[in-house]
Formats: C-alpha cells, sequence, structure tokens
C-alpha cells in the first residue's frame, strides 16, 4: 500500500478488518513498527475523533505525531500548476509537500469538500495534490468525496457484530451448512440535518458495504440520490420504513443534495431515526451526531446504538492503516 | 479518588501536600505510573501555566498528552438534555465525553465562568457533564467556580515556606512544646483590575485554607464579599491595612462582584499591594498578574515574592493529582 | 552557547556547520542528551518548516516538546519596564520568561518584524526579553531582525554542495596546491513579492556569508539597500544580470525597503529568477516562495533547485543548536 486515499488501497479488505480487529486485543505490540517515525497530521477542517484516535494510533505504534491546524498555523497554499503568486496564497503545495515529506514518515490530511462546485470537490486538490508531490505515503482523514478511515472503522464494527464468517466473503465458513446469502441487512440511511453537509461518510460507508457479504439498501428521500457512479448497483429505497424492514443495521447520516450540489433541499423530520423505526436493528453514526434531530435520544442512549463502537475502532482502524503503510514503504 | 472536580476530592489534603512536594526531589520516578496512558487536555479558555505544568506532569509520569483547543478544533457543544439540536451546537457532551474516554485514560477541561449568570456558571456544565458522560477521571483544570490544582499547588508553596509541622494539621510534632496555633497568618486580599475576573481561584485558595492551621483573613472593599457558602466561618476584613497586619502570607488577587454577579463594582488602587503594605510577609498570586495595578513591581521583582514557586509546584500539584488518578483508577 | 539569538552566538562557525552535517547520517545517536529535558516553543507567529524541524530536531534528541501558539492560547504580553498595565495586555514578559524557564529546558521564540517602526523593531523585544528574564537558553525562531536557525541551515547546504574544503576557512586542506580564493560566487538577490516582507532572513544569510571562504555580492534595485551596519564590507551590484555572472549559488529572497522601512517601492518583474539567469547556478530560497514571482517554476522545478535541501537541513541546524545548548547548560 502506497497510500491510504481512498478504501480501493486497501490491498485485502478483508484482511485489514480482521487484522485491524485483532489489534484492539494487544495495542502496544507493534511498538518497533513506527521507532524513530514521525506522523504529520495536517488539518485544515475541524476535527474531534480523527484527530485524537489518529493520534492514540500513531503512540500505539511508537511513532512521534506533528500536527498542523494548517489554515491557521502555516499559510494559504496555491494548488494551480503555473500559477503567478502574487494575491493572497503564499506557498505552493508542490514545496509543502516536497518540505513536509522530509520532516515526516507518513502524512494525514483532513481537507472537506466546498460544497460550492462539484468539479472543484471532486479533484481534492490537497488530498490528491500532497499525494502527487509528498515523497512519503499520504493519509486521508476525510477529504471531499471520502473519510476511509471512518468506512473501515465502520465495516470493523459490523464485523465485530455480525461475526466475520457472516459477513466477510474471505471468512465463510466452508464446513457450515449451505444456505442462502447474504443474512445481514444493511441500510443507510438519510437524516434531516440543519446545514449542508459533504458526501464523504456516505460515499464511503457505501463502498465498504459493496464489498461486504451483506443486504445492502441505501434509503433517502427523492432528490437525495449520492453520485450514482458510487452507488451503482446498490438498490435505493425512497421510502424509509419499507428500506429499514428486516435491517441488522442501520447506518443513519445526513448530506446535502449530490444533484444540485451542496444545497439542503429537506429537513423532513419523519427521517430522523426513532426508536419506533429502529426497532431491534444496531444503529451507526460517524459522529458528531445532532441529537433529536439526525437520530433520537431513546436510540442514541439505548442498549442498540454503536456509535461509541466505531470511534473506538476508528483508533484501531488507523493503527493497521499506519502500520501497514510503515511495513510497506519503509 | 475517582475524580479531581475540587479540593474536597482529595483523599487526604495534607498527604496529597507532603506527597506532592517529595516529588519534586525524584520528578521521573514515577514513569511506570503512565506508561501506555494518555492524558487528553480540552481547552475551551486560553491557559499558559496549566497548559504548560500539566503536560509536563504528564510526561514526568511517563504518559502520552493530546491537546485540544476545543471551540477552534472541535465542534460546539449542547449540553441540555433533550435538546433538538437545530441550531449551531453539532455535538452532545455524551457523545464528547463517551468518545473522549475512549480515547484517554484521563481527561483534563479547563472552561471558565461566564460571569454574566451565576445560576448558569454555578452548575459548571462544561466540566460536571464531562465527569458524568466520561468513563475515565475528569480533572478540573479551572472551571466557573474552582481551580483546585491552583490551590493545591498554593498550599504546597505556603507549607514548604512555612514548615509542614507548623501549617498542616497531621504533620504537627507532637514532640515540641506546647504552645497556641495556629502562628502563621494567611491574608487574602483583593486587588484592584480592570477587567471582571471569575471567582474561582479565590474560591479554591479559601477552601485550601481552611483546611491548614493557619489564621486566615480575607480582606476586600465592601461589596466584594465572596459566595458566603464557601466564605462561612472565616473573618473579613475591609480595612486592608488592619488585615495585613502581622500577615505572612498575603495572597492577593482581583475578582468581580459576587453579590452584583461578574460586575467592576471598584477599581480603588489604593488596593493594589505595594512593598510598604506588604512588609516582610511572603506575597503570592496565581498568575497571570497585571502590574502596578493588582501588585507593584517592587514586590514582584523582590525577595518576598513567591509567584513563581507558585507557578513550579502547580507541576508537582498536577503530577499527584494525575499519578493519583492512574493508582486509583487502573 | 548561552542562548541562540543570532549566528554571532556560535561558538564556532565552521565547526557548527560540520557537526551539523554529520548529523544527518545518524540522527538518533544523540537521544541521551535530551532524555527528560523540554523544549518550549513559542510562536507568536505563523510557522511551517521552523515548527515542525524544530519539533523534530528536538524528538531526535530524545527531548519532550511544548508548543504554545502564544497569541491565541496564552495571555498579550507586556515588555515595558515599570508598566501600569491596566490596558489589554494581561501578562508581563518577566512573569512569562520565569514561569516557563521551570517548564522547559530550552525556549523557542517566533516574533516577526512589525515593520512599522525600525526602532521598535530593531529592539527585539520579545525575543530579547525572553532571553534577560528566562533562566534557561532562549533560540531565535525568528525575530525581527534575524534568522540563524535558517542561515545555519543554509551555510550547511552550500557546504554540502561546494565542499568543506572549498568555503570553509577551517577546513581548507592544508596539501592541496595554492590557488587563489574563493573559488565559489554566492549571490544574494532581491525578488518582487506582492507584500511587505521582513529583513530577517536576508540579514542572516549575510552574516553567514561574510564568515565563509566565498565571493559573495548582494543584489537589489535602488533603495532596497539592507541595514548597511549588516552589509558592511560586502559588494552590492544594483544590475542584478552582472551580480549573477559566474555565480555559483543564487539565493533568492524578497524584502521590503530598509530606508523607507517596511514599505514596497518596487515589484517590478524583472528581477525575477528565471532559468536563464540562473544558468548553471544553484538555486536557494528559505520558502515559502511564490512561484513565478519570486522565482520561476522552471527554477523550482528543475535540478538546481535547492529549496529541499534547505529546508532538510533546518532539522540538523536546530538539531545542533539545541544539542551544543544542553551540553553547555546542564
Amino acid at each position: 500500500m502506497k497510500h491510504y486515499l481512498s478504501l480501493e488501497d486497501l490491498p485485502d479488505f478483508d484482511q485489514a478488518i480482521t487484522q485491524a480487529i485483532a489489534l484492539k486485543k494487544e495495542p502496544r505490540a507493534q511498538t518497533h513498527l513506527g521507532r524513530a517515525k514521525t506522523l504529520g497530521l495536517l488539518f485544515f477542517n475541524n476535527s474531534l475523533r480523527t484527530r485524537l484516535s489518529t493520534q492514540k494510533a500513531a503512540k500505539n505504534l511508537g511513532m512521534e505525531v506533528m500536527i498542523m491546524n494548517f489554515s491557521e498555523e502555516g499559510w494559504q497554499l496555491e494548488f494551480e500548476n503555473g500559477a503567478v503568486m502574487d494575491q493572497g496564497k503564499a506557498e505552493h503545495v508542490k514545496e509543502a509537500a516536497g518540505v513536509l515529506s522530509q520532516y515526516c514518515d507518513i502524512i494525514g490530511i483532513r481537507a472537506f469538500a466546498g460544497l460550492k462546485d462539484y468539479e472543484e470537490d471532486r479533484q481534492e486538490k490537497v488530498l490528491h495534490y500532497f499525494a502527487k508531490y509528498a515523497s512519503v505515503p499520504v493519509v486521508n482523514l476525510e477529504s471531499a468525496l471520502g473519510h476511509p478511515l471512518q468506512a473501515l472503522a465502520d465495516a470493523m464494527t459490523i464485523t465485530e457484530q455480525a461475526g466475520a464468517n457472516e459477513v466477510l466473503h474471505s471468512q465463510r465458513n466452508e464446513n457450515e451448512a449451505w444456505e442462502p446469502r447474504p443474512k445481514t441487512k444493511v441500510v443507510l440511511s438519510w437524516a434531516p440535518h440543519p446545514r449542508a453537509l459533504p458526501h464523504a461518510v456516505a460515499n464511503s460507508f457505501v463502498q465498504a458495504m459493496k464489498k461486504m457479504e451483506v443486504h445492502f439498501v441505501i434509503s433517502h428521500p427523492e432528490g437525495y440520490e449520492l453520485d450514482p457512479e458510487i452507488t451503482a448497483g446498490v438498490p435505493i429505497e425512497t421510502d424509509q420504513n419499507k428500506a429499514l424492514e428486516g435491517a441488522h443495521f442501520v447506518y443513519v447520516k445526513n448530506w446535502s443534495s449530490f444533484k444540485d450540489y451542496g444545497q439542503v433541499r429537506s429537513q423532513d423530520p419523519s427521517w430522523t431515526l426513532s426508536s419506533q423505526k429502529l426497532k431491534n436493528a444496531k444503529c451507526m453514526h460517524c459522529l458528531p451526531v445532532r441529537r433529536n434531530v439526525v437520530i433520537a435520544d431513546s436510540v442514541l442512549d439505548g442498549p442498540n446504538s454503536l456509535v461509541l463502537e466505531q470511534a473506538n475502532n476508528r483508533t484501531y482502524a488507523a493503527q493497521w492503516v499506519l502500520g501497514r503503510l510503515l511495513e510497506d514503504n519503509h
């Protein structure tokens, strides 16, 4: 693995999940991997879980960590090739990436979607130009289009809950009696939110579910279709109640319109996830979550919420990714 | 000790002081306690001494430290139970505390008084809701009503200067000849300040002095009474010169009015502590201090100032608290 | 060495360069020096390279690092002696420096020139008052008038490229045949820039070049003379093409007018360094650099650019300085 920019960079999805889960039993068993190595974390946007879990992961590996809130502490970056830099931007990504590659063994980058211009966002300039010009591995800490560390933690959580031999193709127990698969139903359900949110978490979750042995359905109001290239092949159900029937896992998430890019077209409160709707399914969310808007208190405070398990798995997802990058790039 | 939210959480006040003083001789003797443990420091307000001394304390214990300037780097927090989070606040303290408890073994929190509404401030929501919803110990790095790490450092400083057997009940040397006690006079003296300051430092200092074998007097202009529940039993003298007579230690501190909550009712420069007033007493202040407004240059630059000793003791007060929390909660 | 405030603090310039270069081969060979020692880094201005390379240097030495963005995270500082602090400034440098000296074994400080008032800037109050009131060594991370860590890294870079026996007086090989010296031509060439920049990098580079066995020339448009006390004895050539003739190293840098202090008097694009002008010389810049304003893409993307080597040498320049301060002040 050269970089971890999206789930597609994983050399083996099932192996990543099972190995990351195994790390939880002995988090400090790998301190040799990170000895005298440095992780640089560049934040162009706010962060709590990613900031702390990725630090924790690096420390578990014995790495040093250097953090920059890039926009406030560094210089405004130029990304265009050939730009005449006579305006506000003081440093080109070519230099920034080149310099950071000399101080860091791995660089993590968080840069959200602007949600103004899809053509701009889809280029994920901050992430991809750093990956292009850095001479060390780059890790996506949430970019315009994806949040693959979150998706790996989410897939770990489903695997732990449902059992690896239920949801991972490679882990299927060949000795068991034949039965039709998949038995596990996962629903990604849109929820209302007062602000326009990016598609990154939803996109990466869809990509993860397509790799698992699950019956996966996406549910959202009409007009809230995600990027059709990403959801290709996944059933979409605009009747939320119908979608939730028989679900084992309900991943709740708001996103703004993709078609009317970055617009909030609905705040329909009937889509808020309640205990009545959830029934016996497990509820997942990447956090932060707006209570009683996205998900009802009764769900989050009840026994079927997995949101803390997901957040905890962030550490081990990051640790697996960092450890693998250290192994593959020394 | 489960949390360190106020001085009342100390299992044994005198023991904490004597053990914290003992740490100064061999600060790195306890690195086994913090091995593979992580301290999270959440700042909702500015900090110099607390930020650095608490980090230093953690490093002395062999702990990792992760710091967040919460308001700028994280998400705005909701504290109300049952809130419909459709406004500016993106994360509920329930999730924040739950998540942080998975990444950190101890959480330190600084959140000042707002000084607008006493009923609001007295709830110390940030501190107490984190303590309520966290599954790990929480340390008060200065809350609306108290600054118990400062008070512990202050009590250490007085003990070092006066001698443990003079000011700690438990350390009294039983073999010495009988004489009336206490021999040590400590005055907490209000001083003017251009801005409205919280009561936290003064409150915690009062609570500490009530636990020591000292003759303790509070002095302030009329109308500057602190919370009477906290000062109950302590003599109050509105004539500063009279209060200072025979003092061994003068703790100078501004606070805004408690009665007219958060208001600045006086900036009377005659209350500024000068060398003439101090005489041979030792001068204490928690810092930062406004020179020639709160305390005169001649005092701060002279041999009777203990302000740097107090700041130094912050490291060992924090180290004792963190070490004890690690011992009691593993 | 007590502090590292300017190049003049180096006990032996040539030795510093050769030892710093030697560190690159085995960066972690000195971890005993920094064991249980703490570096405090105070940023009053933005920083990327200095922030990260100095951290990295400290980690290479086994030191702990504590970082403060002082203006945002701490208290506004007062520097005047005798000030009555009844306005915006909450803490005096006397206390700040005294307190930090108790938490840190070395203090690094970045505080840029204001470029409004030369008499104010030349006092370099933040740096010099910290050095005056601190009881531990202070390192200049770029002050109003100098950037000696950058200049040390620059001198290392020239030495590595040209060979120590070519450019360091002390390293001249006595056995070689006599030939006239110096053979190495270094040009400091002004370049246009949309904003008013300080003189610190240029000043320190001039001071470094005066210590080396090089033919050193400064080139800038008329009216852009640097402080004549610093450039005394150095030839100045206002015809850039003439200055660049036969150059081996061209250090490109913008600075604002010194005479019309802090003013931008020219943005003449003919001074932008192009490949045509550079010819076979090596191009140097401290970064961040505005592409196609200060230096053309073709130079920065070509084989003659040393800017990344310079940035890499920042780590080892800082490591040498910190290591020496630890050795000399324990």
